[in-house]
């Protein structure tokens, strides 16, 4: 029988708070067994490169990433970032290892193709090192990855963080049973967007349809659940989104996502 | 009989130099058997720090980190440079994994105590985990190491670039047979400063006395031949110092250091 192996990603809204960002990580080491977190960015890098005279732009919720916001978003999420995390997870004793999609080739993607709009250097994930990433795990490291990849031709590249965080999860699915956890600012998915405890607990591939159908899911969820439901296709055996409560044990409010 | 392992440690001047980097890192990809890098910081962070606004302030040749030039350093080092090194190695087909001290907690340091000068978020190196580094090296990976360190308390730690490499060698000869070499701007250490190829050959420690006795060495030089004198004393079978050619197998001009 195989290990479980939690998965967690979490975005800009628990990076962006300090103290909800130690509370996180504290849950977070002591949750038991296989793990690897994923993180996102944050307004961090935006700061950073508005302080160094650079405008970010944005297509479709997506950065595009010139040369110059390539550089800002690898000095941020690679270093500012993931080490500071890595550093905080070390002093509450989970041993924990900062890695880019870059190191040991963890995370193998290509350029975006440009078609109708150009992301500059966007990465789409091609292959996920599992051979290496189980090495880590079985030596008792935790992987932190930040959203930084490469092409093996030495170009790095900026990719979305839900997507490494489903990518990973399906390729570690054919040595583990993978739990891929989505923590955001949500409970979950809601019914009303304007009640945050309107949690649609459970949401097979079936009401996924109907629920996009009658316009329930939001336009920003979407791609969130798409990623999701690609996951559980692709061999992930569960998918968990809510708070950052996701990874406390007493937890119960959360959407779980489920073919059937 | 232990295996051999190559310790190099490069400096500003290549990294400040897209050619000169290349070719080295082209050089460090082909040489043959276990090997760890080691890469100080270079002008880009003294530029970002400008670009945000901040002036770094140096002390007897050593920067004082207070905490906005610690975030610079980290997200210079730690990301653009490490990661950026890291790409072009894996382009190279060398297995690289950048790493900073605090990663799976390889390199535990404390904050400088402050006597005369507070040198700010300083490290020396209190710890190397030579276990964790061997698993990466019996794994087929090639550990890059940036200078930041982190003392297990959430505290990132900037450190002297020259003693990382002088103590992860010095750790890591309890299991390996460690060469070190220092890749810097000259041929090696010189007799005349002003003919570059004045190269002393072999220093051992007596010579290394009377050398800095007869005002032959520089104020710049002594701290990096000290770190190398007492690599040695504490067990790393050879040091060599020189330019980018050390790692190529017909360098002929460099400088050997040995006890006796």
């Amino acid at each position: 029988m195989k290990s479980k192996l939690n998965i967690v990603k979490i975005g800009g809204n628990i990076i962006n708070d300090e103290v909800a960002l130690a509370s996180f990580l504290k849950d977070f080491s002591e949750l038991e067994g296989f793990k690897i977190l994923v993180h996102g960015g944050g307004k961090r890098a935006t700061e950073i490169a508005s302080e160094m005279g650079l405008k970010p732009k944005m297509i479709n919720g997506r950065r595009v990433t010139d040369e110059a916001n390539l550089e800002v978003v690898t000095m941020v999420y690679a270093g500012l970032l993931n080490k500071n995390i890595t550093a905080q997870l070390q002093q509450n004793n989970c041993n924990a290892l900062g890695l880019s999609g870059v190191d040991a080739n963890c995370i193998l993607a290509h350029k975006r193709i440009v078609k109708e709009i150009d992301y500059g250097f966007a990465g789409d994930v091609d292959e996920v090192n599992t051979e290496t990433i189980n090495v880590f795990l079985q030596n008792n490291m935790t992987p932190i990855f930040c959203a930084i990849t490469h092409d093996k031709k030495g170009q790095l590249l900026n990719t979305n963080a839900d997507t490494i965080a489903s990518e990973v999860a399906i390729a570690m699915s054919d040595l583990f049973n993978v739990q891929l956890n989505y923590v955001f600012e949500l409970k979950g998915v809601l019914e009303t967007i304007e009640d945050g405890n309107s949690v649609i607990k459970d949401i097979n591939l079936n009401k996924y349809e109907q629920l996009i159908e009658q316009g329930v899911i939001s336009e920003g969820m979407i791609p969130k659940l798409h990623n999701c439901f690609s996951a559980l296709k692709k061999g992930v055996q569960k998918v968990k989104i809510g708070d950052a409560s996701l990874v406390k044990n007493e937890a119960n409010l959360f959407t779980t996502l489920s073919l059937k």
